[in-house]
């Protein structure tokens, strides 16, 4: 349990990256009564319109850190690829939540896996692959059709290469710059759903809704709550999600993404966990009191936490790439609110926004 | 309706007033990918933190307002104390919505009233008080109790002194700085409701469910919704909203309050008009999809209104001065949800923050 005091009304949130998650959390911290200083290397932040500060430096330019530290009351993260180091030079500084033992296992694809398994949690069969050679004793022991992953800062698909029948395994080797990395069992799922959790700095943890989710070129399309799963599925994954908040000691929002099976094996599989608001919690904006965003702010800031329960459904659609040009059509539909990130130029691939449609509360 | 083109996401609002309103206006915008550009006199405005410029000016600076409406794509203003002038300066350089037709008969409690009663809408009995001499004959027409009201810059039940039976007429034109004022009879209400309409370029109108409000010294307290109202008195309530929105040509959110009465006569009577986003719509960023700051922008951007459903019912109550400093016992409250305006000195009276509580959604 953290000694901390809180963070209180006026305080300044320091939040290290100013994309669109940076930006929604400076919005929910502004409802708070708390302002934001947004550190980031990318003169461009979306983030930086909504904040009251920003600083613009590399990751790694200790003054630049230092300064920031001793200019804000707390500090956290908008996604997991801050260099390690970063977070445990600020933490000497200044609070810093989730705290560096959060952020280093799950920047690393093995670290992480190798903390689930070792809590005894399902994952696709996995191995490592340090160098060309280990390809081939890697595939004995996923199967085809795999995804060959580097260990280290891949997102949003990127840094990743699936090895099908018939591929040439080197070929996956090559495509992912033959960084060190992990071959993963592309398993038969028969759904993804994810857990949004937010663990407090006293420990207290409250999951939103299950969320289903579906991808499209390795990227979040849409998530949908309620998730079409079973109620002892539902206790399931909060119940994982729990057990990795805890085995971090994690303060802040965390997201687990699930594999849902349908064979005879366990019916849950751990695909990835993200130390942080994620994609998948977007519906809690319009369809909770408490959003994620919210959420996050309150568990670094020592607050409760807030209420995690959903008064509407909701389906949340991202906007990649040129869709955002859909956004007349999307203001004009009833039920729909659109959430545009502010970013100038639509390159293929790129979040640019997402829309909740949101219907009355069903019973499950 | 308007023929300037709409505002697209990537431009610039431009906010007269940087307050809480305008600070609230500057978050809806930004989930709609517009930026915000504050133009407030005050140094210490609440809006500065959550926009990405501004300007610290007095509202009669013609080369910095010159320079504001060359810096943005539209101009909206958070409150209705801004010269009339300010609005006419800046309407021939850049688009203005509200519009100084909107601005001028608001700002001046007689024109508006004359405004209200030339549609055939009814008001309480009032009386203009441009001298001392006036207030006789003004307490003849109206009866005791009544209240006197400076014509101008009067909000939050500043310039206004009561008139009961026994008190002294002139002692209450002292009070109010002896300004030119409207002496309104103080009428024995059965309850006070609000309509929060917002009126599009295209001359669309929405307006969110009555909301029934309590006041305590002058300030709103409480705003709750549904109103125990009838159902003929919300579409008669809403119906009145509706003529002066058109009267006024009115583009962005506008509040009507009302009193309602239990006597034989006319069962609603106005009270005030507010042409901007208003206290007693606080609630609708927590019941509904599309706030009535969201709304707003839409309105004034050019863009279709948004949903007013109102999926939860909700109980607003301001938290003024001292009362803010309960924020840890609302940040535990299951079902509420606090908004804080980041003001650093909690002076009496003044709005420090607000509270929604929701709760499902009634039938009513």
């Amino acid at each position: 349990m953290s000694e901390e005091p809180p963070i209180k009304p006026g305080m300044i949130v320091g939040i290290l990256g100013g994309g669109q998650l940076g930006r929604m959390l400076a919005l929910a911290a502004a409802e708070l009564g708390l302002s934001c200083h947004i550190y980031c290397p990318d003169t461009k932040s979306p983030a930086f319109a909504v904040s009251a500060a920003r600083t613009i430096a590399p990751y790694d330019d200790e003054s630049a850190l230092a300064a920031f530290a001793g200019a804000v009351d707390v500090v956290t993260f908008e996604f997991e690829n801050i260099p390690v180091e970063t977070l445990r030079f600020l933490a000497e500084k200044v609070t810093v939540f989730p705290g560096p033992g959060s952020l280093a296992p799950t920047q690393d694809r093995l670290t992480e896996k190798t903390l689930i398994t070792d809590l005894g949690i399902p994952v696709p069969a996995f191995a490592v692959v340090a160098e060309q050679a280990d390809i081939y004793s890697a595939l004995a022991r996923t199967g085809r059709p795999a995804i060959l992953k580097t260990r280290r800062l891949g997102y949003d698909g990127k840094g990743q290469a699936a090895i099908r029948a018939g591929d040439d395994p080197v070929g996956a080797w090559r495509v992912i710059g033959q960084a060190p990395a992990v071959l993963e069992s592309l398993v038969p799922f028969e759904r993804e759903v994810s857990v949004i959790l937010a663990r407090g700095r006293d420990g207290a943890t409250a999951a939103y809704d299950v969320v289903e989710n579906v991808h499209k070129d390795g990227i979040l399309s849409t998530s949908t709550v309620p998730a079409s799963i079973p109620a002892e599925l539902t206790g399931e994954a909060v119940s994982i999600a729990q057990r990795i908040a805890d085995a971090l000691d994690h303060v802040g929002v965390l997201a687990v993404e699930m594999f849902v099976m349908s064979g005879g094996g366990p019916r849950l599989l751990v695909n990835e966990i993200a130390p942080r608001v994620h994609n998948s919690g977007h519906w809690t904006t319009d369809a909770c009191l408490c959003s994620q965003f919210e959420q996050h702010i309150r568990a670094i800031a020592g607050w409760p936490l807030g209420s995690v329960e959903r008064h509407s459904d909701a389906v949340m659609t991202n906007l990649i790439g040129d869709a955002v040009s859909e956004w007349p059509v999307l203001a004009a539909e009833a039920g729909a609110r659109p959430h545009l990130y502010g970013k100038a130029e639509a390159r293929p691939g790129r979040k640019m926004g997402h829309v909740n449609r949101i219907t009355p509360r069903s019973s499950s």
